[in-house]
């Protein structure tokens, strides 16, 4: 169960709305690198978590903590939007920086939301569940959340990089080293299930003699001459899960060509797939 | 530039046609953790590399060898939907188990595809794009492709447990091995690349000086009653990227609670919102 | 900023498992009626509110609520999967009964989450933010406030209809209860801002004086035989609003049938478009 | 059965083509406040209308006549194009007015529809027929259809205040009367119904004793101090529906924590999570 | 501007109310083969078509009739939902045959449309309106017709296939048969501009001496031992369009490999990209 | 099975990078009218084909062809992004060609992929695997691959003529002379099959005794006032496919009026819908 406070977790000031910033921050809060992502991840990972009780516990922390930052997000587009254009008049074409805004501003802030924030990114593509991963194994759903964490990141430095707001730096400042923390936090949690190499191969829990162990760690090349692949980390040594050898070698195909046959008769198929249809087929086959 | 062999990379052979199989398969091509989403993502991710061209050549040949992963599970899945009813007809209806395959199947197997494989997932939802985890940095792209063959080895896992078939289980174990192979390749690119403590915080190249650091390496509770947070590996100690010392406390705000004011004339809200509107806002206020 | 306490706001007990029902609670998490929607359209109306701030108290109170109404419900979907079958052995196939819970569950319960609830609907097709309304005018957010908990509560209204689990029903009937609250109080909230009648025509703050009042209260009929409309209560008597009379009658066109002219040299149209493909477009017109 | 004339049902008039406009005008085509969604909306409900038939034919009128308005609307989008740029030449990036108005128009209304009306939004999101509400229940319904003609009149009103077109000026306030009308119609359905009050909860059919009355009129707060909820005309009195009394209280977990135990093996799950891993697990719990 | 009869363009009579053919039938309803792709597709073709008029007045007319097919589809489906099981009872799960026609059926059929139709496809997908193609090329519209209708008529003969419903049947003749019309109907209009030879190659606006014309009619092979590609009617003889002679060749890369160099600073990139990452990057250039 | 060469199939070059021009360039990408469509849709169609091999050869040269042209894209998109600005810095709004430019670029392309391509369109929509024509019917699939091709090609006429970059023209009279191939080579397929005539009406493997001839060939008219439609080539002579003979009549309802009755209990619905609500119902039927 949950509650609220009214005030915010860090505190929100635009010092110049600019409605292409709020645009922009739009990525924040409903992009796949944003915080409805990481909101709902970590509580459909916590909610559906088997084992140890303390992962669910920390999942729904930061769970928590990601709610109010959608809320700081969703205030700060409000606040850039303060003073945004609302008409295509005259006047403000013939201006070429009023215009601009007015072009290059999501419409919608206008047309659909009034002047506030809406869950869609920067494109107004709104937000699509199907990016919560929550896979029911631990070390996955722990690896998907460094890596949101990772494009959070990146995407909030390039958000800090394309401002000179003094109270949007602040506010991005704060979420940047959140973000900080929420990588070393899924990773560290990794660690206390045993660290990254015992957990994979991801599901650790499936006995490797069921797979064919001839490809499991050998890196395959398919160059169009037969080339070796590109040698790196990857392609000899110990294998990164301590639990085999990395090779490398050019691929050949094991397979035959395949065959489906004909079509079979009332599956909508032309008379020329199934075999009924006169000269077509036989002349062809 | 691509070429191609009309021969499979592994033999795909199905001993016993299973058209719910055929539908569960589908999540291994057209699910968010199936063969679309790691070909296109490796292929987006080399054709925007920038950096070390040794990486854009690994990932080039991965999305390659991706490619023909798909193509065997469309075989498998045309293969499986070979003997597939056509119909409703009542005697079909009357025997439970027959007519619990029409049920189960995905009819757009027999109604959309003509009994072949679909860009789809196991509730026929379509494969989207946005899956596809490009983010121009390269640590961050390859926890991405990790996260991706984790849960891909997991569905390939399930897909596994599920079927007794022994043609599908051969190539099942084919295509697990591979994915323990991915996942090891990645993680050894990442070290190739310094390692994943040196790694993060994702992207490294942001000055951390820039961050707010009070909150960089603190987990932070928000609990009720202000207990403190769950301990862990996460809440003391040295951090995973070694750049800080873990801390956990309950969270406070620190903002305040956001005015955004009345709402602007000719903005679309209703008059009690604009301050016009008589004395329904006085009387509120 | 948000706080949470580990227990339910409800309990939620499952007597006998059943993954079909697993299936049909998806609806009331992901689906368009479900609680992943008024959750995050009461969160997005309060954080865009302009106007007297005692409706974005209002709307954080009960969207935090509803978040609380997810967690009950994905916990609940969870406890139906506890049993559910991970294969297509064939003993089970053999089994109608059995082989018709495999057929008709939702796969990707097995294949995806492992056993957990996802936010997607009955079909398995995933929640899409687009739902969230959050349109800047207090009045239009309420009427969509009660419509979504009168689909609300008409779909748990239906999934207590279809089973008869004795926890289910009990926490079905809480749920229930609360959706009769939330109708009731967005219309009393509708009320406190002045009333529903008042409220219209929604956005109220545009003067009626700009639009076209000769088609402000009229019912239009377009039946092929120009007959009058059916008469109800919308076609005579003074409208809803209070500031005018219904009036009805059959609809004849008032514009001309437009003419968009050739196409553009250089647009990528066909030559018979633009006028410079030779005969055929000269000999049509 | 349905039947066209070639004319529209009001006159489109464009003064001074605006690509920048058409863009806008999307919102009203293919928006979620939309023409197609209304029309498509108005249509579903009439083809699954069970009950007095009088509304199905209600429906139907209204749903034909939404259908012109799309006509109208996307004849006014190709309008608009007329003169809009099709190239990116270096004369015109120079001249700042024209290069914003390439920059700012949807560029598939040059690279996809040939300067034609498309079924998007104004970022030119396709609609998507998940917003088409048809619930089966009567007054939910028409709650749906006031809610949609409130954005949409909402919509339409920004677009009023947008441009200073004579033309489109025209044809808006025929389009805002239109809403008018209709936001009052579906109230006045819902009075021909027996009221709104007597309409709640929706669906009335459901026996309240079958709710947890408990919590049939209860405001519940969740604020984080336990402090009482935001009074209203919600919170005390008699409900809207007439059927209970208003009461307002904040509100404690009556669940307990929830416990999902173990993961299953074979679920594709961590071995830590299995309780099969080791050492890991025991140490933890 | 359009118009209704209440009555349908012809008769719809169930026999034997099945829920899974209701399943079945949405494919025609909300399916990318089905009915509200081609009205809105025929609609959307009408209101931007620039060129002859006649078009323009056949493409309505067509969209039109296409309407009342939608119309005829709901009905179908609404009355195939008669007699759903609205529970999933005990005693209903323990028949096999009752049990499968509850675990097949789709389930909101009775969760949100209340046993009528809605705008989806067989497994529950809505229709999305990007696959309205109108392309502002009178040509590429046509064939995008003849597709659909090529497509439609196929799903329309599967479903024929799939029932022994006599009703069922007598109306899948009609869309059948309209659907033979159609196919022929925009291969006529084709001819009617021209023929399809001198249609191509789409647009046939645009001067081939503007194309790289070495490869305008050369079937290229990508054959992984640079074999010669599949003969067949396209690598030999006169071109289609009569502008060209087909030749055939295995391809050979004519581009460079891409070199898109190092990232830039505050790009968001991990320094190992950047250069300015220490030894990594100098190590492995 | 598949196999890559570095090097590009033709060479890409950009002497003046455009982040507009990168922008538009994403329509080719993942548009509906470009190469992940095309590409995905003959690999689909070749993997499921069933009949003659040579058209699943050819499928997979083509295909395989297409994987080439989307790198070929997305190296321009990314040549393109080469000097693209990261800020909003005020020195460059106040530069109005300088602002239009970051105003008017796809902000994702710095925030989301850090200076690349991504599979989304022009307006930033990804692209969704639904397009994905592959039916089960050769003819119908060739007919789509021409459509593809279609709109493909006037996509890529209009980039021409949009852009005056020497190096981005040489690529696009590359991919332009190869969609003229494509469209003469799906047409010559169907040539190869026994012609589009023959192929008509598709499935023709559908004996057209089970359809309802007497609509067969029928051009029906749908206007308000019962007048002919408009002639032309489908209207009179032969039908397309020879089988037939076209006639043309305006059209009359041949179906009654649907009735569903009322609403059953425990479906959801309104009392006054179920006939069990008291006078409502009575006073109204």
């Amino acid at each position: 169960m949950y509650y609220n406070d009214p005030k915010l977790q860090y505190p929100v000031r635009v010092d110049k709305p600019n409605p292409l910033f709020a645009k922009a921050l739009q990525q924040a809060i409903g992009g796949i690198e944003g915080e409805i992502r990481v909101c709902m991840q970590y509580f459909f990972q916590a909610w559906g978590m088997r084992g140890p009780k303390k992962y669910r516990d920390m999942l729904l922390a930061t769970a928590t903590e990601e709610l109010g930052h959608i809320e700081m997000l969703a205030t700060a587009v409000a606040l850039n939007l303060e003073d945004a254009p609302l008409s295509l008049q005259e006047e403000v074409s013939a201006d070429p920086v009023g215009g601009a805004i007015l072009n290059g501003m999501n419409m919608r802030h206008i047309l659909s939301s009034g002047l506030a924030a809406m869950p869609v990114d920067a494109s107004g593509v709104p937000f699509d569940m199907s990016h919560i991963y929550a896979s029911g194994n631990g070390a996955a759903d722990m690896l998907a959340n460094v890596t949101a964490e990772s494009t959070g990141r990146a995407l909030a430095v390039r958000l800090y990089n394309m401002t000179d707001d003094p109270g949007m730096k602040d506010m991005l400042q704060f979420l940047i080293a959140r973000d900080t923390m929420h990588q070393n936090q899924w990773m560290a949690a990794i660690e206390d299930m045993g660290g990254i190499a015992e957990a994979l191969p991801i599901p650790n829990s499936h006995p490797q003699d069921e797979e064919n162990r001839e490809f499991s760690y050998a890196f395959l090349g398919f160059d169009k001459d037969g080339a070796q692949p590109v040698q790196g980390r990857w392609s000899s040594g110990t294998s990164f899960d301590g639990k085999g050898e990395f090779t490398s070698r050019p691929m050949q195909p094991l397979g035959e060509e395949p065959d489906l046959g004909l079509a079979r008769p009332k599956s909508g198929a032309q008379s020329a797939q199934i075999g009924s249809g006169g000269g077509i087929l036989n002349k062809i086959l």
